[in-house]
């Protein structure tokens, strides 16, 4: 059993002490909020709560994996949005700090992993000119099987593969994940017999980290996909109760609806980790996209949404802490912390002329951000800035995997609290038909 | 003569017409915005104005450069906040995409540069694992001297590079970059015989990256840095009217300031363009730390400040997208448009299975990618989403070097219309003292 991660709202109540008042007030529509949740996963609305005990899929990916391992130097995802966002947070988070930048012996002979979530022309060409495409997979993963911006990509290096290795060894570089049912992609995968991955049906994009979406990619790296699903299992575990001070992705929920409430329109998330900077970008979408939403009730509309805003210690106390501090009082914090790094240093001895800096000296570089970590939070709360904290042991497949579960499932829990559907996105079909006309698609 | 960067405000006026109304109320403020910016450059405060036209400090910059070029393979800077995300900035759009992955010869030569903003141990030992300190050059850059996360990377790495090397070879690998007066760094170069560049004192970090602070590692990767100071002067030139209509700088900040009256308390930032990625992050700490502030006057204190937050296209579609257009209406929006790339993609047709994707075979990547910023403008103006745009032709050094005076002129515009100096940073200090007591830093 590895350790749990933890969310610690006592900043929180030292901030702003009328928040417990607060939080018992609401404890009727917590409770509400969990079983409502509950009801919509035992119609088998939810299954992003199903992927953690998915072992069966979990050993098919692993074998993949292997054979992608034995036979190329390269993997491409090509995705975007919550096809691409979950794979680079399990890479930053798990993989060395400069995958791509080792030689092959220092990456235990896996591949390199490429994630290409960008239409740009300069970017593709650039990926294009450090691949040997004789020694590069692809993994195209969109779950309608037709998003543009994927496929236009997959079309390409699809037809520049085939000409580089010819149309045989092409499908056997391409991996296609998809929906089990329907799409173009599948159409494409069956026809030209390229492996594929299933996205269940029940599953959205930005809750699909822990399928195949995710996951191959993470194994391919030598990732531990197991202790992955592991932590996640151990999160579905640890919050079920209706009680917010026994559940803390409900604890994590009533927080931020009630900082909410209180006029915090954006919700910073800090973690004191560079390994943690894209499970940043990750939380954004599933925030943003999950909770901003207009609401329809009795002929009025109600625009929601609290706006996500990603700051990494130490390095945006340079950048965005004045903000936070002497600006606007609209934000809600969470800082995350990683009690133990793999590695240590400690600070020498300055030089002469060094002698303001001496008091560093015997101290270690992880001391010094831990220090940081310490002065933001009471900085924070001496102002009165409503913050807590979640905090990890340390990073590692089983505590990522709790990560990632506890914000789903507070994601779902928020998207009830708000009365939003939290798993649509219905706005952005507009740009999307305005996109198909500009482009000449029949019937747009 | 390279092309103009333009800012075109149509959309705004079309999402929310009383703006131009607005424009022409406000005009008294913008012209004692100008004039008070005018003042105080013309009292030797504002030295940001001055880094355009330092030709001889450019030639020394390039001189060193080609030093560095000729016996080192890498170039780490070592700097935070304002001392490495201008130095991101130009990297990013300026050098190839992957280009720390490029063969030496692919890189002409040039070193890898990498930047080093993090005091996470873990980030530092996966630095070092990709390193061979015989090989490199290390920029150490801070103003005070004294910044603690960037001098405790700076002792650990001068410590293991002496050791590697001897004391006589790494002081030869280092070039410290900092205030010409005082401070820690300088008395440890001096003595050490580091070689040596100069912060001027009337230039903050955030207004720095036009000196030797971003020049350096940009000019030892091969970018044309005497183009980037040739564009920053036409914006100079372009902005002295106190006319909003032919001054694009304080247009921005006009239009701006306007939303942020009307209650937009987040500025997004929407490049559609990769390369234009950090320059998100560059404005983001330009915004937030230049305007927010705690304003005092008469005895009542007012939170100012605008939140910045960095979207990028097409790939935020899939992620923020959905709360912009249907959350709430509290942000106004930046385009960034790139209207010619370097590199052109045509889409192939679909194979057999693909029909539903037929419709994109012959149309060229960099349409798809216009399309949709189109299509972004268009939904956020029909839902009368404030958003304006900011087009360059391409990227070069040229268009680059307009774009970063025209952010820094607009803050200090902005500065003006909000009644904040937007030249310090006071809050964060109290930070920094917590630190230091963690520390054990004598006196505190």
């Amino acid at each position: 059993m590895g350790e749990r991660i933890r969310l610690d709202y006592s900043k929180m109540l030292q901030a702003v002490p009328s928040v417990e008042e607060e939080i018992n007030k609401v404890r009727p529509e917590l409770m509400d909020a969990v079983e409502a949740v509950q009801a919509k996963r035992d119609k088998g609305l939810l299954g992003f709560f199903d992927l953690p005990y998915n072992d069966k899929e979990a050993t098919v990916i692993k074998e993949t994996a292997e054979l992608i391992k034995s036979t190329f130097e390269n993997l491409v995802v090509i995705g975007i949005g919550g096809s691409a966002l979950g794979n680079r947070l399990l890479h930053t988070a798990l993989n060395h700090r400069y995958y791509n930048n080792l030689t092959a012996a220092q990456r235990s002979g896996c591949p390199r992993v490429f994630i290409l979530d960008s239409i740009d022309s300069d970017h593709l060409k650039g990926l294009l000119d450090i691949l040997d495409l004789n020694k590069t997979a692809f993994n195209v993963i969109t779950k309608s099987g037709s998003t543009v911006e994927t496929m236009a990509n997959f079309l390409i290096l699809k037809g520049l593969l085939e000409r580089e290795v010819g149309p045989k060894r092409a499908a056997e570089s391409i991996i296609a994940t998809t929906d089990a049912a329907h799409g173009s992609l599948l159409q494409m995968a069956r026809r030209s017999g390229y492996r594929l991955f299933h996205i269940p049906g029940n599953v959205g994009g930005r809750y699909s980290v822990l399928s195949a979406v995710g996951l191959l990619s993470a194994a391919v790296s030598g990732i531990d996909i197991e202790e992955l699903l592991v932590g996640a299992a151990l999160t579905v575990a640890d919050c079920t109760s209706t009680d917010p001070y026994q559940n803390p992705a409900l604890m994590g929920a009533a927080l931020q609806h009630i900082a909410y409430r209180r006029g915090k329109n954006i919700s910073v998330i800090m973690p004191y980790s560079d390994g943690l900077d894209y499970f940043g970008d990750w939380y954004c979408q599933l925030w943003a996209e999950s909770l901003g939403k207009t609401k329809e009730s009795g002929g009025s509309k109600a625009k929601m949404g609290q706006t996500p805003l990603k700051a990494i210690g130490a390095r945006d106390q340079h950048s965005l802490l004045q903000l936070f501090l002497d600006g606007p009082d609209d934000k809600v914090f969470t800082l995350i912390e990683v009690e133990r790094r793999k590695n240590s240093f400690i600070i020498p001895e300055p030089s002469e002329g060094g002698k303001d800096l001496r008091y560093l000296s015997g101290n270690t570089l992880e001391k010094l951000l831990q220090s940081e970590f310490k002065a933001t939070e009471s900085v924070l709360t001496n102002r009165g800035r409503m913050n807590y904290k979640v905090s990890l042991p340390h990073i590692c497949a089983h505590t990522i995997g709790q990560l990632i579960f506890l914000y789903m499932l507070m994601t779902a829990y928020m998207g009830e609290l708000f009365g939003v559907n939290a798993f649509d996105q219905p706005a952005v079909e507009e740009g999307k038909i305005i996109t198909y006309r500009l482009m000449g698609r029949p019937g747009y």
